[in-house]
C-alpha cells in the first residue's frame, strides 16, 4: 500500500532509495529483482533457483555473467544473470518491430500462420515480417497476407532458393534440411539498413506481447549481438548416449528457436567469415550438423562468448522430448513463448503438454478475421485495398433491405491456397481440372469424387479456422484422400451471413493449372470414364485453339442415397427408363437443363451444338482463361446462369458430348438455402442483382445484350437450389 | 541500454537516483510515470492529456487528488492522479482473487460466461467467484462450472431473491431492474471474513490479467474503500437535454461496471446505513434511479469523497452511446477492460466498435475446453471429480485400438442447460416432452419439428462454442423457433473424435420437466396428432402409475426430400402401399423394428403388447424416471438397442399404439458415421463394448440377463446408422 501523507511518504521513499542504492551496489545496476521484491513478490521468476545454471564450467559461468554486464565480477556467480535483468522499458508506443522467419513448403506455411496469429493477438506495435520462403510458401503467404489485410503489418519476401548455395555445402542431418541453416545468412540477406531483428522458428507460439521480447535488446552491452535462451536439454553436454558427440557449446548451449539479432554489429564483426570458419573447422572432425544452424551458432558462441546475451528462459520454453523446461515454467509467473522443438511437435510426451497444447490450439483455431484490427493511436498506412474497401462499406446504407448482399459482395475473404501438400500434375496440352467449391457439410463427397475423377482437381472450401483443422484431420484419416497429391484444396475463410458461391468458384478456377477446366458442383459424381473422355474430346475438337466452345456434360440426378452408379451410358439410360434416375432438376426446374436436349443425347453418336436459352445452366468444360463467375451473386440463385449468359455473350458455342454424363446425389438442403428460400426480401434482392447484372452486360456488349433481357426479368423460382 | 562496466554504471546509477529523488519530491512518491519516462516511453497513458478531467469543480479536483494520496497539495492539478499512479506490484504468485457478479436469467447467464472466459484466458491467479443469482442463472451456472472443471476456480452462489427486499423499495428505471441494485448490498451479503472483492457487471470483457486490477488495491489510502473509473459520458453533468436532472455526482461521476471494494472498510464505515440514508434523501426530490446502483454510489461518493479511489480509465472503457472513451483508449498503450454499457450492447454505434467487438467475439467463440488448464506452480485443490477422471484417463493405454472409445466415454463435456430463454409448461399429470439430440448439421430439422410437435421439447445440441453462437442467430432469425418458449435447448460442448450420442440423450432426458418423455431422434417428424394422442393414451393406459410400460410409436421412412406428410394413418398406409414410404430401415435393417409387427398395426384398433426380440430398437414413450442410456456407447451402433434391452430387463411391457406414427426423413450420412462404417477396428471395439455391457447386465440381473447373450454376440451390421 502507498504511504499516505507526506511524513509516511518520506519514510517509504527513503527506504525505497536505500533499497535501490543497495540493489545497485550489489547487482551492478540490475534493478529487476529488487523492484519485484519491493512489490513483495515471492519467488519472482527471474531469480528462482529453478533458473540456476548447474553443471556449467566456472569458466562459462564467468563468461556468462560477463556476457551480461561486461564485468566478470559483477553479479552473484550462481544464477543466470539475464533472468534477473531489470524489466526493460517497453519499446515506445507505435515503434516498428522486425521479425524474420524462414519458411518452406505447405506444412510449414500452415505452422507459420499459427505463429503469426499468436504474435498478432498480443502485439501492440506495428510489425514488419521478413519471410525467407521457397516458391510454394511464397505463393501461399503472399495470397494470405494480401487477403488478410491486417493493419500495421508489413511483409517482405526473400527467395530461399537464392540462398541455398550459401549453405548447401554444410552436411546437415536435421529434419529442417537446408532451410534449417538459412538463419546463418540473415545478416547478409536482410536489408543493410536493418539493425535489429527477432528471428523465430516456425514451431513457436507466443503467449505474450512480442514487444516485451524486443525490449530485451536494451540488455545488450555494446559488444553483444545475439540474444538467446539456454538450451533446455542436456544434448550439448554430450552424455546422452555412448559416443554421443555433439557440436561444441558453452555448457548446455543455446537454443536458436528464438533469436534477438543485432544485425549491424554482426556485420561489423564480420559474421559471414566468422561462422564459416568455425563451421569448416568443426566439420573436419564432425560428419555433419545434427541441429542445423543451432550447432553452428553454439560453436561460434563458444569461441566468442562476448557476442551472446542470455535471455530469460520463459522466452523459449522448449518442449523437446527430454526437456528440462519444467524447471523454468513451474516457477515463472508467466509463460512468454512456447517452442515445439520436438519432431513429434504436439504429440510430444510431457506431463504438462495438454496445457501447452491449449495455448497452441487457441491460435490454431482462432478466427483470423478478428485480427484485422488496427492499433489504438498508431497511425499506419492501411493495407493495399483496405482504404477503398472501407469507403465502399461506409457508403452502404444499413437500412437497405439488401444491405447483407451488398456487404457480402464487398467482403474480402482470407484465402489460404494449397492448404495441404499438393503436387501439380506434369503439364499436358489437353489436361482438364475439375473445379468445385464446398463447405464442411459436403466433406463426405470428397472420397467418392476422388474415385470418380482420377485427374487433377482444384477445390475451394468455405471454412472457419477451426473447421479448417477438422478438414485437415479428415483428409489425414482418409487413405483415399491422403493418397491424392493432384487435388488442390484452397481454404476461403468464412465471413458474413451469405454463401459467396461465385467468389469461391473463382478462387478454385484461378488456381487450376491445366489448360482446361470442368466447372462442376460438389454434389455431382462424374462418369468414371469422364476424365479420359474429356481429354480425348478436347483434342479431337481442337477446343480452345481451333474452336471457342464450351463442352456440355449432361447432368442427371438420383433421389436415393444408395444406388449403384451406372458404369456406362447404356446402364444410365436403363436407370433413366426405370425411373431410378431423372434428368437434373426434372421435377423443380427442367428449364435449367432442357436446352441440352436429352432426347437427342440418347441417340447422339457425335458432339452436337445447342443454342443458349433463358435459364440454361449446364455443367461445361472450357479453357482455363474463360470468363470468371460474377461475384455479385452471393447466397443462392442465378450464380451459374449468369456465367452461362456471359459465355454466350462472348460467343462460346455450346457442344454437348454424347458419352459424357454426371449425376447429382441427394443431400439435406443447406442452412443458407433453407434460410432464404422462403424469404420475399431475398427474392427482391436477387432481382435487383439481376437488373444490375444486365446493366453491366449492356455496357459491355451493347445491343447484343438485349437478348438476355427477358430472361433476366423472369422472377426467380424459390424451388431452385443454385 | 544498460551501463557497461563499473564507471559508466556508477554514472548512470547516480543519474537514476537523482531522477528518482526528483520525481519523488515532485510527485510525492508517485514513481509510476517517472519509471516509464526512465524507460524513454513517450506519451505514457496515465499522463496523457486525454485523461485530464475538464469541467470538474476545483473542489472535486482537490478531493480527487486528495483521494489518491491524502494530500490536497500533492500532484499537479490538471491530471487524474490515479492514472499516473505507480505501476503497483502484481499480487503474489498464487494469491487468491475474489470476484463478485450479479446475474439473473438465461441471457445474462450467457453473457457472464463470456466475461468469465475472458477473465480465465488472461488470469494467472486462483479465482473465487461470488455469484449472486436467481434460480434460473444458478441452475445454468452450477451445471456449467461443475462440468467445466476449471482448476483453481472456486464458485459460491448467493440467492438474489433473498436480497430483493433490501432493494425493492427503490424505484428504478434502469433496464437491469432490481438486480441492477444488488451491488449495494454486497458488503452485507458476502462472507464477513471477505475483505476485498472486485465487482463486475455481466457486460464486461477483459483484455488483460485481472491480477493487474486487483493490484490497484495497493493504491488505496487507509480510508479509501471504493475503487472506480470515471464515467466516460456527460450524463452526470446534467446538460444532456432540457430538464435533464441526473443524480448528484462528483463532476462526471463514476461508472460502477467495475468496482474495487474494500468490504472490511465499508462495513466499519457503516455502509448499510450510509447508502440508504443518501438514497432516501435523494428520492425525496428525484422520482427514481435512472442508472440503478450507479446513481446511488455516486450520490454517496459526492457526500463522502474520501471513500473513492479513482482508477485508470483503461480499466473500464465504456462503450455507451455517447461515450467519451476514445480520449482514454486512443492514447493508452493498452486496453484492460471493455464495458458494453449501452443497452444496444455490441450494436452500439462507435467508430471503433468493430475493433472492440473483435475482443468480445474472441471470447464469445473461444473453445472453453482450452481454459481447463492449471496454473503453473500454483498448488490448488482439483475440481470435484477431476482427480478420479485424471486417474481413469491415466490408466488408459494409448496403444489399445479402442483407446479413442475409452477416452470418449470418460470425457466430461461442458454442459450449458437452457442456453436460450425457456418457459417450462405448467405441470400437467399426463404431459409428455419430446427428447432428442442433434448437432449443427441437423438445425434445419428444428422448424419442421416445431410444426409437428406443439408440446414441450428437451433437445441436447452437440456444438463448439462458435457453433453455439451460430445456433443462437439461427433461432433468433426464425419466427417459428423464436415463438416457442417451451423448447429447451441444452448445449453440450464438443470434445473428442466420437459422437457421444447417449451422453447427449441423457442430458436432454435429465432436463425434461414433464412426467413422461417421448424418446425420439432428430431426423423423425411425428404425426401432427401425436402429442395429443400420446397424452390421451398415457391417461387411458394409466402409464407409470398402474402399468410399467413403454408405448411404442411405429417408425417409417421416406427416401425423398420432398414429400407431403400424411395427415392421418389412412394416408400413411396409402403411401406405404404406393411405395412412397417404407417401414423404418426396411432395406438395411428390418430387424430393428420388425417386432413392432407392422402387419398387425395396420389393422389394430387398440394398443397391443409385443415381446422384446434381439436388436429391437423402437421409439418409445416412458415415464421420465426411466433408465438412462448407457454412455459407453459412443459414435454409432447399439446405443438405442442397449437402452431397449435395459427397459426389457427392468420388465417394461412394450405396448404399440395403433394411431401413433413417426416418419424418418433422408439426410446426408454424417461425417462421423461415414468415417467409421468402413472401419473393422470400429466394429471390433463396438463388440468389446457390447461384451462389457453384457457383463454389467449379468451383474445386475443375474440369470435373467442370459436371454440377451445371443443378441449381444451377433456382429454389428455396418450398414446401420444408430
Amino acid at each position: 500500500m502507498l504511504p499516505r501523507g507526506r511524513p509516511r511518504a518520506l519514510g517509504a521513499a527513503a527506504l525505497l532509495l536505500l533499497l535501490l542504492l543497495l540493489g545497485f551496489l550489489l547487482f551492478g545496476g540490475d534493478l529487476g529483482c529488487e523492484r519485484r521484491e519491493l512489490g513483495g513478490r515471492a519467488g519472482a521468476p527471474g531469480c528462482s533457483p529453478s533458473q540456476l545454471m548447474p553443471r556449467v564450467s566456472p569458466d562459462w559461468r564467468l563468461r556468462g555473467a560477463a556476457a551480461l554486464d561486461g564485468d566478470p565480477l559483477a553479479g552473484p556467480r550462481d544464477r543466470n544473470p539475464s533472468d534477473c535483468g531489470p524489466q526493460p522499458p517497453p519499446p515506445p508506443k507505435c515503434e516498428l518491430l522486425h521479425v524474420a522467419i524462414v519458411c518452406a513448403g505447405h506444412n510449414s506455411s500452415r505452422h507459420v500462420i499459427t505463429l503469426v496469429k499468436s504474435m498478432l493477438f498480443y502485439r501492440k506495435n506495428p510489425l514488419h515480417l521478413h519471410l525467407v520462403t521457397d516458391a510454394v510458401a511464397r505463393n501461399i503467404l503472399e495470397t494470405l497476407f494480401h487477403t488478410w489485410m491486417v493493419p500495421a503489418v508489413r511483409v517482405s519476401f526473400y527467395d530461399a532458393d537464392e540462398l541455398k548455395p550459401q549453405v548447401s555445402w554444410i552436411p546437415n542431418k536435421h529434419y529442417s534440411g537446408l532451410y534449417g541453416l538459412m538463419k546463418l545468412v540473415l545478416p547478409g540477406t536482410l536489408p543493410a539498413e536493418l539493425a535489429r531483428v527477432i528471428v523465430l522458428d516456425t514451431d513457436i507460439t507466443f503467449a505474450s506481447d512480442i514487444a516485451e521480447l524486443w525490449a530485451l535488446f536494451a540488455h545488450f552491452s555494446d559488444t553483444q549481438a545475439i540474444g538467446l535462451v539456454e538450451n533446455q536439454s542436456d544434448w550439448y553436454l554430450g552424455n546422452l548416449w555412448k559416443n554421443h558427440r555433439p557440436w561444441p557449446a558453452l555448457g548446455r548451449g543455446f537454443n536458436t528457436g528464438v533469436i534477438l539479432l543485432r544485425l549491424d554489429r554482426l556485420r561489423q564483426a564480420g559474421w559471414e567469415q566468422m561462422w564459416r570458419l568455425t563451421a569448416r573447422r568443426e566439420l573436419l572432425t564432425l560428419p555433419a550438423t545434427s541441429l542445423a544452424d543451432q550447432d553452428i551458432f553454439n560453436a561460434v558462441i563458444k569461441e566468442h562468448p562476448g557476442l551472446v546475451q542470455p535471455l530469460p528462459c520463459v522466452w523459449n520454453v522448449q518442449l523437446s522430448d527430454h526437456t528440462l523446461a519444467e524447471r523454468c515454467y513451474s516457477e515463472a509467473s508467466d509463460l512468454k513463448v512456447i517452442h515445439w522443438n520436438s519432431p513429434k511437435k504436439l504429440r510430444v510426451k510431457n506431463k504438462h503438454v495438454k496445457l501447452f497444447r491449449n495455448f497452441y490450439l487457441t491460435f490454431l483455431e482462432y478466427d483470423g478475421n478478428l485480427l484485422r484490427r488496427g492499433l489504438f493511436g498508431c497511425p499506419s498506412q492501411p493495407p493495399s485495398g483496405a482504404e477503398q474497401l472501407q469507403q465502399a462499406l461506409a457508403q452502404l446504407n444499413e437500412e437497405d433491405p439488401c444491405f447483407e448482399f451488398r456487404q457480402q459482395q464487398l467482403t474480402v475473404h482470407r484465402v489460404h491456397v494449397t492448404f495441404l501438400p499438393h503436387e501439380p500434375p506434369p503439364s499436358q496440352p489437353h489436361d482438364v481440372t475439375l473445379v468445385a467449391q464446398l463447405s464442411m457439410d459436403r466433406l463426405q463427397m470428397l472420397e467418392a469424387l476422388c474415385r470418380h475423377w482420377p485427374g487433377p482437381m482444384s477445390l475451394a472450401l468455405y471454412l472457419t479456422d477451426a473447421e479448417a483443422q477438422q478438414f485437415l484431420r479428415f483428409v489425414e484419416a482418409s487413405p483415399v484422400l491422403a493418397a491424392r497429391q493432384d487435388v488442390a484444396y484452397h481454404v476461403v475463410y468464412r465471413e458474413g451471413p451469405l454463401y459467396p458461391v461465385n467468389q469461391l468458384r473463382n478462387v478454385a478456377l484461378a488456381q487450376a493449372l491445366t489448360p482446361y477446366v470442368f466447372l462442376s458442383d460438389i454434389d455431382f459424381l462424374p462418369a468414371y470414364s469422364l476424365y479420359d473422355y474429356l481429354r480425348a474430346s478436347i483434342e479431337q475438337l481442337g477446343l480452345g485453339s481451333r474452336r471457342k466452345a464450351a463442352l456440355v456434360v449432361p447432368a442427371f440426378e438420383t433421389l436415393h442415397y444408395r444406388f449403384s452408379f451406372p458404369p456406362s451410358k447404356v446402364e444410365l439410360l436403363a436407370l433413366l427408363d426405370a425411373g431410378a434416375l431423372y434428368t437434373f432438376r426434372y421435377h423443380e426446374w427442367p428449364r435449367g437443363h432442357a436446352p441440352t436436349d436429352y432426347a437427342r443425347w440418347r441417340e447422339a453418336q457425335a458432339p452436337y451444338g445447342v443454342q443458349w436459352v433463358a435459364n440454361y445452366e449446364p455443367y461445361v468444360v472450357v479453357p482455363r482463361d474463360c470468363p470468371r463467375y460474377d461475384p455479385r451473386f452471393v447466397g443462392f440463385g442465378w450464380n451459374k446462369v449468369a456465367h452461362i449468359v456471359e459465355l454466350d455473350a462472348q460467343e462460346y458455342e455450346f457442344l454437348v458430348l454424347p458419352e459424357a454424363f454426371t449425376i447429382h446425389l441427394p443431400h439435406t438442403p443447406s442452412l443458407d438455402i433453407s434460410r432464404f428460400r422462403s424469404s420475399p426480401t431475398y427474392r427482391g434482392c436477387l432481382q435487383a442483382l439481376k437488373d444490375e447484372f444486365h446493366q453491366d452486360l449492356s455496357r459491355r456488349y451493347g445491343a447484343a445484350a438485349l437478348k438476355y433481357l427477358p430472361a433476366l426479368q423472369q422472377p426467380w423460382s424459390p424451388a431452385r437450389g443454385s
